[in-house]
């Protein structure tokens, strides 16, 4: 991850060493050009981190993939169109993922179309019946406390908030969360989890460092304790020299604590999203504690999906260039937040984001204070973002700052100018908080 | 439900009748027969409630039913291929399905594969958040009971084994579950769910009486008291006067209990088992309760196989006309279950079996204490059928007499052959008990 402030490109325009007058003038125009906004109500939507079209399109194959009777037998003599064999999923579509995930196919389970869904019955099945086999449920060893490095996943934290994990908030680093901190917290035994989207994170866009992973790996915590590695991202580069993040089964292993982490996969930004895989991978031990689970919840997931999945993308070779693909379509969209971001706010000291180099996001750091403020101007504009503090425990942001920007969807041109309408609406709640810092309001 | 002994048919044949020398001489006699199939060692599946291959290859148009891009869009202008929507599901599908599950299509919900999967995710939901907004997670009220109608289906019962939930077996009538019981049971503020298998229940293949229905809507019971109402054979009759089951959902609502059922329902044994849908339908206030629960779970269930649905199956007339064709195939099934048994058991006195109108399964009873013995006697012939008493909670059939027989995978023929080997075991394991409670061993 680079973030940049674009202080490098400009003279000095910083805002905050503007006379109040030029500052006032500054604002004036910017308010001006945000009701020009305003007046065209063209919507905008930069919320969701969402595939566009063209790229749900490049897996149509999917669609053709397994469309006669004699396709629907797997190679162990088994006929996909009825019930059958292990909750692990098709052997076929384990081993496509396997290198994903970073496991033999022994200790991949693949399933229906949500690691989502994944991450949540892996917390209700450690909630109700202990994380390992003969444990303390964690529901009887209350109160059960989580790590959040923040920003993060909205949809991580929620799943706390539901069933009463309380959440405790972690600072990142550009390599991944502060390690310090983690592993202080880590030693209090009512930390069972963490939350991690280790590559390309979500919203941050870095990637653990190989020091984070062996300290997570194997700081002191909890036997119970497990890390919730959501690899969201792993094969979404946006770069030729792709991020590299170290194997933590492998070091986990190697430190003595196998079934710390679970490690969590998905095709939902790879083929269809809601149509594709979630799939899990973490020791054996790990694994046959959750399938013996999940076998109780369901027969099987829907093996014919996972074979439609096997045709299209082969094996991790057919996977990568099928991300290429992907590469191609996003990144004039990253291209133009950056190149506008940079024109618009370089060198104001007023905002400061992140340049991925892999994942869905951006992230946005406005000033202190302003990100509610800078969400709501866009809103009236007719510009979706999330909510400012989705991206922290509770939707509450400490510093009310951080905005997650997901420029996917919408087609390049269609971005530069969200993101350049944006921009003002960032500049207008700046000028408007420096300056009523200075005692001068509306 | 019909429950025969074949008494009817034959002059007396009643083996207890016997003398105790012609009763050994026809022990004998089927000991010769059971060696003779030991020794052909044809291995028989009478286990799984599995459709055969020809029924499953009924549905095989949906292998191809969205196979074009335009046919991925839905009718409110999303894209199937992408992240959307409600996880209620697409409402083409919930339209599809409302008649089946007798509820507006406001309030069905069409999920993933696995029925099961949502009765689970109910389960866990009431436990951990409370069976409505803001009452006491079930766990904080241990413990925590559920009527189990039994013979039932071995599944429920494991949800309730891994979740620590105690089961209460209740007697069937043939028209449903002992309601004088049932109505004395519920009244304990600990029972706070029961299992209905409503019509052609598994595996006593009965259809609860509008009395039933109505006395289970109205009964006392805890405010928290949930009716799990698995009508998994909701529409798979087989005969020409489908039994008629009352709208459950209706009958609540009427008694002034809105919030007491959730009706869950599938298409695993109407189109391709394990690659189908699963569905519930429940009150608005349920509705709200479970919709925000499973939000959090996952983003929302795969829409393209519920597109697939539609088009194949179109509408509840269709669905009517595609069972008519899984009729035509499994008649001749359980045409030859009551053949055999009549011709084999008929009049012995030593067994009585159901002559299901609908649903999956022949369920059996032999003689008090001898099912584990002729599942054994079975097995060790190559004759796969469920274990006995897998078919009352905790695996404990009190009496031991219970075996479920599933006769649907295996061509006609082959459950002839399959049936008639069973019998031989039935009739061992019969004389073998009756001599040996006149003091005659081995």
């Amino acid at each position: 991850m680079t973030i940049s402030d674009g202080a490098a490109s400009a003279g000095s325009r910083e805002l905050a060493g503007l006379s109040t007058g030029a500052l006032r003038e500054f604002r004036d125009r910017e308010r001006a050009r945000y009701e020009a906004i305003k007046a065209r109500a063209t919507p905008y939507n930069l919320a969701r981190g969402k595939p566009a079209t063209d790229q749900v399109a490049l897996a149509d194959q999917l669609l053709t993939a397994v469309s006669t009777p004699e396709q629907c037998w797997a190679e162990d003599g088994n006929d996909c169109r009825n019930y059958y064999g292990s909750p692990q999923g098709l052997i076929e579509a384990r081993r496509l993922f396997a290198p994903m995930l970073g496991a033999p196919p022994e200790q991949v389970l693949v399933a229906n179309n949500s690691s989502l869904a994944l991450m949540h019955d892996v917390i209700v099945y450690a909630l109700l019946t202990g994380a390992r086999d003969g444990a303390v449920p964690w529901r009887d060893q209350r109160p059960i406390r989580f790590l959040c490095p923040s920003p993060g996943y909205d949809r991580h934290f929620q799943l706390c908030e539901q069933y009463g994990i309380e959440m405790i908030p972690v600072s990142l680093t550009g390599a991944g969360p502060d390690m310090e901190e983690v592993e202080r917290l880590a030693a209090d035994p009512q930390v069972k989890g963490m939350w991690c989207v280790p590559k390309y994170s979500n919203p941050t866009a870095e990637t653990y460092s190989s020091e984070t992973v062996a300290r997570l790996a194997r700081m002191g915590a909890a036997d119970d304790f497990r890390l919730f590695w959501d690899n969201a991202y792993a094969v979404h580069h946006l770069t030729d020299t792709p991020d590299q993040l170290d194997n933590v089964l492998e070091a986990c292993a190697a430190a003595g604590n196998p079934d710390r982490a679970i490690v969590f996969g998905s095709t939902s930004k790879i083929t269809f999203a809601q149509a594709g895989l979630g799939m899990l991978a973490t020791s054996p031990a790990n694994m046959r504690w959750f399938v013996s689970r999940q076998s109780t919840r369901t027969i099987g997931p829907d093996k014919l999906n996972q074979m439609r999945h096997v045709q299209v993308l082969r094996n991790d070779a057919g996977i990568a260039t099928h991300m290429e693909r992907h590469r191609r379509l996003l990144e004039p969209k990253f291209a133009a937040v950056q190149e506008v971001f940079e024109a618009r706010l370089g060198g104001t000291g007023v905002a400061v984001w992140t340049q991925p180099r892999g994942g869905y996001f951006v992230s946005l750091d406005v000033l202190d204070h302003c990100a509610e403020r800078v969400v709501a101007l866009a809103k009236a504009a007719g510009i979706e973002v999330v909510a400012a503090g989705r991206t922290f425990p509770l939707g509450r942001d400490p510093r009310d700052r951080n905005i997650r920007i997901a420029p996917s969807f919408p087609p390049a041109d269609e971005v530069r100018a969200a993101v350049d309408a944006f921009a003002t609406c960032v500049l207008v709640a700046a000028t408007e908080h420096l300056l009523a810092d200075r005692g001068v309001n509306a």
